[in-house]
């Protein structure tokens, strides 16, 4: 079994090339839910849906969320009776979060409902949030802390990102399943997304950085960052706030002693001395996930890279 | 100032047309929310929204509720998901009773929601909730009491009507304005809606029926009943489960004491002398609503017929 921890797009893009190479029955993603948000009332969890749509084949492939030919009709209708409509929402989206919300009411587990959904969707890889408890991501800034999607829907990431925190963290509890997967896993994979806001945000959960340091399995992570730059999303200045170079390099840091082996782009080819001297090994892979075939050959130079690995986590 | 006790379909239109002949800040409609139930974990106000979305001027006008070319995207994938699709509801309508849900939640009343979602929508007339408080039509029938919206949508009518009740009607007060507006009306007007369902349960909301008939000013009725059948709706089978005749003669004996006169329409102008026989003054007018103009018209006689009236109500 594969444990893999996934943020949003570049995760979901990577479990697109490994259930090419795995039955998807063998996979179990545990997915950064310091993202989620209440909108109009209702529990949206970005990451989740981001997962759950592209495994689902229904994601929007240009934004790379969202469902595909989605209409707006409910959220210009939100507009006209005065709600702020920033997060964009379409109408087969609001159903998930309606639904889910609901189901939240009624007293089911996040987790319940995330399994519901995927099982609905027809994804064969198991989906865990990273907790059932709220954690909320938040940048500071000049303007003070913002949440997560404030920062970079609402305000489109123009402040200055002077810190992170993951309010309620202290007190979450793994999810059931997590602590279960890092503990059996025959490999455990950290997916190319946000080290800061996207896996950081998992493996602060109390218990999970333990496990994945105790476990036996190889550990390997996919660089997020590509020639001094995230494919998408906020990577950057989040990497420095937090005092992380935006490269590799950087990326390299973040996982020093947790991982065994970081798959880097050819581009980066220039830095593996460097890593491997900081004491991460390195393997080098085209990590552009441009299409199906670019995704399936980045999940088997994982796969490769796992299992040549030579145990480097500390203890 | 006119009040105006008012259901959903016929109602919504014999406003239509009343607005075109009284400036509509001068009409106030006390609106039956018997019908309201939670789908999805969303508030829904059918009686409200129908009222709403006719007088905006966005009604879809073959169904006579909902909103104009709407689409049911979020609907579908909500059956997907696994949830009881039975009761409609568009895109564009699932944003009202998203917003509506999440400023209850907030503390707002129902009538501070409806007032603010008509303004949004330049609804002219005030439109006032009969209560604020939780109140559920039921129907008796063979199967067990059923929420008004199963016994009509789910069921489709099909089961025998043995009764009706108001859950929660002893509990329930007249939201704000309600009883000022039947003090204060110079014209109450009972709109053509379903005597036992609509208007029934505005009039079981405690001192509604006390204020009308303790009020200087005429009462006068429209009977949603012609040549023995409603235009629409469930009025005949819940007429005979309260023991109505099912024609104007059943109307005005609903209505017998509380109402000065009874407009029913040319088809059953040979009620009219039976119909006085009982006490109940009687004008005979075009009471189909085809189009603007005939609703323009039954507006006008019905005014003509408030203002002849001579007082016949009991105290």
């Amino acid at each position: 079994m594969i444990a893999v921890l996934a943020g949003g797009v570049g995760a979901a893009r990577f479990l697109e090339g490994l259930v090419q190479v795995v039955p998807p029955e063998m996979i179990v993603a545990i997915v950064n839910t310091g993202d989620d948000m209440v909108f109009h009332g209702l529990h949206v969890s970005p990451d989740i849906d981001i997962v759950t749509y592209t495994l689902a084949g229904i994601v929007d492939p240009l934004q790379g969320w969202g469902i595909r030919d989605d209409t707006t009709h409910a959220l210009s209708m939100l507009a006209t009776l005065g709600a702020e409509t920033w997060f964009k929402l379409g109408d087969r989206d609001l159903a998930v979060h309606i639904r889910r919300t609901e189901l939240l009411r009624a007293g089911w587990t996040l987790s319940q409902v995330t399994d519901a959904f995927r099982r609905a969707l027809n994804v064969g890889i198991r989906l865990l949030p990273m907790s059932d408890d709220p954690v909320v991501t938040e940048i500071c800034t000049p303007v003070g802390w913002l949440h997560f999607q404030q920062y970079l829907v609402q305000r489109r990431a123009r402040d200055e990102a002077l810190g992170v925190r993951f309010t309620g963290i202290e007190r979450a509890r793994p999810a059931p399943g997590v602590l279960e997967a890092l503990c059996t896993a025959e490999v455990i994979m950290i997916a190319p997304s946000n080290p800061v806001v996207s896996i950081g945000t998992i493996l602060a959960v109390p218990g999970v950085r333990d496990a994945i340091i105790a476990s036996p399995a190889p550990v390997v992570a996919v660089s997020p960052i590509i020639a001094g730059a995230p494919v998408k999303g906020p990577a950057a200045p989040l990497m420095r706030a937090v005092g992380l170079e935006v490269s590799a390099r950087g990326v390299a840091a973040c996982y020093r002693g947790l991982i065994d082996v970081l798959v880097i782009d050819q581009a980066d080819a220039d830095l593996a001395d460097d890593i491997r001297a900081s004491g991460v090994e390195v393997a080098v892979a085209d990590t552009v996930m441009r299409g199906p075939v670019e995704k399936r050959r980045l999940a088997e130079a994982t796969l490769v890279a796992a299992r040549t690995a030579v145990r480097r986590r500390s203890y």
